[in-house]
């Protein structure tokens, strides 16, 4: 361990300037944005992540309620419907793991792009791709705002992600890119994952691996954004091990405390922008409609 | 120079095979699919790709006209629209560059996914980006066939892309993911481009940069795929200064016989899926309508 200190990253202030801002616009609609939480409640994880947003929602002006996923496939399916069909419903959040034979995409499809907050839909997922007016998942867009937030412009910034599935590592590369950042996408089939990472000034990790971001994957003073929470007998852990990159890392961003609460607050923003195109008068909807 | 031969890579032989497969498909429906190519006729580029086109289309099946883009944006918005609403057109491609003042989301937008080839659609976008069927953008396409070609299995194969542009760069991003590739994507704004492609097993080039790829850009033994085609007064150029990487590289694709008739045959693909698409019965239409 060297002299230089590692700065811990904590996203509350961040969090609680985006709940101000959806706070706002929400207090432009006649009733508060409803969204429905759908999650695994025997899932410690989720379990958490869904009463921490329910806590904090009213930050956001939101009116939130938790449900767990129906039992079978098939009655989850009925759920979705029933949901996507309730007018008073603005937004869902289908929170992961989803129960076993139900697919994210197919979920999102059947609660159709309008109440879509989690940007898995193809249409969601589709206009973030286009450059077009978007809803990316929340998570994604948190790292984007924690990195302008530790960085500045992201202009020509080397930016290494671990781990690429479509609700992190993929919107968050497009997100990235857009901000003009060099962006390099490694997973579980990457070879040498330390040449990767040593090149980053920021790296994004969402591996869900306790410990794998040590000392020798990070070059000196180089941010590390710790997006994985994985619960373990020691508590929730995020990807890097602390204690071999104090002094080398420049920066590591607190599990849960350092994108958590701002992926939250993404959600949230994405609640109300959903209830504000649902609520939008016709007229003006079929201008945008696309 | 050293002795080491560096392999040109042609296209042609694969995209005999892609249109036999495509002119198979063709001939199960009742009438030859029908596609239409607008093009900028006063662009040198783009009047040679598309009559290449023109003239390759029958091999796979497919009747293809080819048209100026009207004169001004609102004209070209009314020819979109009415090719758009043509029962007997099955598919549009909308070749770069577009006129002035015309966006490529925007004419997706207007043309519709049904009818979109090019992949820009923002639902076309989305269903790749979501891992469902798609007709992803054929130059993106090409490069993922000719990379199997070159080195079967993609698994752990590091890719370094050059230009994350909507039409190649991010597409082929996605789809060497989905191939297991380790992929980082380079542009203008990057601030060390050696360093990156430096380490990557397969470079592919779309930056449009004559010359930009040299010797000290490669690892000893690197592919390249060289998708820029530039016109210079010396002819049609690449990205690669092929006498540079002479000997250094291990293969180099042809300009423009490389990856170059891959596309054309990966959007002829992409044709024939959408007027088989067009053209499904109602009822099986419905099933799979998503």
């Amino acid at each position: 361990m060297s002299d230089r200190r590692t700065r811990l990253f904590k996203g509350l202030d961040l969090a609680a300037r985006l709940n101000a801002e959806s706070r706002a616009l929400a207090a432009g609609l006649k009733t508060p944005p409803v969204c429905l939480v759908l999650a695994d409640r025997e899932n410690a994880g989720a379990r958490a992540y869904s009463d921490r947003q329910a806590a904090t929602a009213a930050q956001a002006g939101i009116a939130m309620r938790i449900a767990a996923y129906a039992g079978t496939p098939s009655a989850i399916h009925a759920q979705i419907d029933a949901i996507a069909a309730d007018p008073d419903i603005d937004a869902a959040a289908m929170l992961l793991p989803l129960p076993p034979g139900c697919d994210p995409v197919e979920s999102a499809l059947r609660l159709g792009q309008e109440k879509d907050v989690d940007g898995l839909h193809p249409l969601s997922a589709g206009r973030l791709a286009a450059g077009l007016p978007a809803r990316p998942p929340a998570t994604a867009m948190a790292c984007l705002l924690c990195a302008q937030e530790i960085f500045g412009a992201l202009r020509g910034l080397d930016v290494t992600i671990v781990g690429a599935s479509r609700i992190v590592g993929r919107p968050l590369a497009t997100l990235l890119l857009d901000a003009e950042a060099t962006v390099t996408l490694c997973h579980v089939a990457t070879r040498d994952l330390a040449a990767h990472t040593r090149q980053a000034d920021l790296v994004v990790s969402a591996a869900g691996v306790p410990g794998l971001i040590g000392a020798g994957h990070l070059k000196a003073g180089a941010a590390v954004l710790d997006v994985a929470v994985t619960a373990t007998p020691d508590g929730l852990r995020g990807d890097v091990d602390l204690a071999a990159v104090d002094g080398h890392a420049g920066l590591v961003s607190h599990v849960p405390d350092g994108v958590g609460p701002v992926t939250t607050a993404c959600l949230f923003r994405n609640v109300v922008e959903a209830a504000r195109a649902r609520r939008r008068p016709a007229a003006q909807a079929t201008r945008t409609a696309h």
